[in-house]
């Protein structure tokens, strides 16, 4: 096991939870929320980002620090299952932690709870990689900075993140559902398309009356290579059935072309689930 | 003229700036930055109606509160001039106050500047409406609250905002350069269009080589009408030389179409103009 138990940790400076949990604060902000008054899945996703940054940066791991090395984070998968999605005006709280640490990749999860009175409206797993800005190449982890990332680990038997992780998304042999291309507002500070955009773009392939008697109550999502501005995506659907769940999951396969899509082929570039629940 | 110079404001809670002026500060997040490394128009136009938002709800003039009148404010001109968008990492502060209160129409404007050096970003001006929601129709902004939102009225001499006005639009007798549908992420929790959403469309019309080499100098938004979920719209470009400006403003007309857009006609939802400059 790649877990370090000591109590070097407890040199850190404490926040909110402890030295190795940070808590991090937001409001619904109106301009946030859907129609329906509650949070987009894509915000909620960016507010979860910027908590692993600071997160990270506060332990000297943040993508500022690291660039100056030519390392960067790469965020491989996400998942986000829900009970409520917090709605507009509310207070919402965002605890991260470390899961565990391996050669090539780290497991962080979230806690997602009202700031009020406390109760949780659900939590997140995420899978990172760190690579070389250069090479492009991963990193090991366990080599960098003499394995100071392994003083941050919470294993699970002390720190719980009840919700299952990231499961395989099935084989697409349909037609695609929709090509889009991409534009400047899709592309970050790296001039790829940006991790939230996908989000958004994925939601956008349901109807406005699936979102009127249901919520979000899972999303996964696993990026699997970077798509830039010009790109034409084309998304790819399929319902399954989950097991023992009454609602089917809808699983996405977005593959990329360079110019005009002319084949189903493509790369695939990221996969996802979505499963609704009614309200 | 409809301003009042009365003192009666010295009553009102002291914030940074007195008590007509509010001041809101937020960090440039690495998740809100455009592949130059600068502030993403769009949310700076978030930020600035989340800076509206607040100041008008700690005067009680907010639209929470106002919903309980069955009230709502709604933008109707928005223009931005910068001499520098703010980069990743910076702080930044947004001053607002009111300028003016007519019967049907209220100017707020904003200044953005460095929150650590103070240095001026740029300027942004405003105008808005007060409709009553059940009728749709706009209010008397004079006659609301025994003309209390005169308090908060701080006239151009004693605070200038150094822009011009909103300038018209040409008329656009030429073909649509691009039909786009609207889906779920367009819009806000009144099921229309966002109005950041649109400024992200039209800045989405112009290639990457017009970012590489300069910056939105400044933009200019009229919205005209709703528009909601499903429609398509339909955008108009022309290019205009500006008086003594080196660079031409690209004027641009948002039309909708309810299903398929078929004809170049179609209801005006948004005027606009974009005005690069190089870097």
């Amino acid at each position: 096991m790649h877990i370090n138990n000591s109590d070097s940790n407890s040199s850190l400076p404490y926040r909110e939870g402890g030295g190795r949990v940070s808590t991090y604060s937001f409001s619904v902000e109106p301009f946030h929320v859907d129609f329906t008054g509650h949070l987009f899945l894509g915000v909620l996703g960016n507010h979860l980002l910027n908590a692993a940054g600071r997160h990270s940066h506060n332990r000297g791991w943040g993508i500022d620090q690291l660039n100056e090395r030519h390392y960067t984070w790469v965020l491989s998968r996400l998942s986000i299952e829900l009970t409520e999605m917090p709605a507009q005006y509310e207070h919402v709280e965002v605890e991260t932690w470390v899961e565990s640490v391996m050669k090539l990749f780290t497991e962080r999860n979230f806690l997602i709870r009202n700031a009020d009175d406390g109760r949780i409206y659900g939590y997140a797993r995420s899978i990172w990689a760190m690579i070389d800005v250069e090479t492009r190449q991963p990193s090991n982890l366990l080599e960098l900075k003499d394995g100071d990332i392994l003083n941050y680990v919470i294993p699970a038997e002390e720190k719980p993140c009840p919700i299952a992780k990231f499961g395989r998304t099935v084989r697409f042999s349909n037609e695609p559902y929709r090509a889009i291309p991409t534009y400047y507002s899709d592309v970050d500070i790296n001039g790829h398309i940006n991790s939230v955009k996908y989000i958004e773009h994925i939601l956008d392939l349901f109807p406005r009356e699936q979102f009127e008697h249901n919520f979000i109550h899972r999303f996964d999502i696993a990026y699997k290579t970077e798509s830039y501005l010009g790109d034409i995506l084309t998304f790819f659907t399929e319902e399954v059935p989950e097991d023992g769940c009454a609602t089917a999951s809808t699983h996405v396969e977005i593959r990329k072309h360079v110019g005009v899509a002319e084949k189903p082929a493509g790369e695939v570039v990221v996969q996802a689930k979505v499963q609704f629940k009614n309200t």
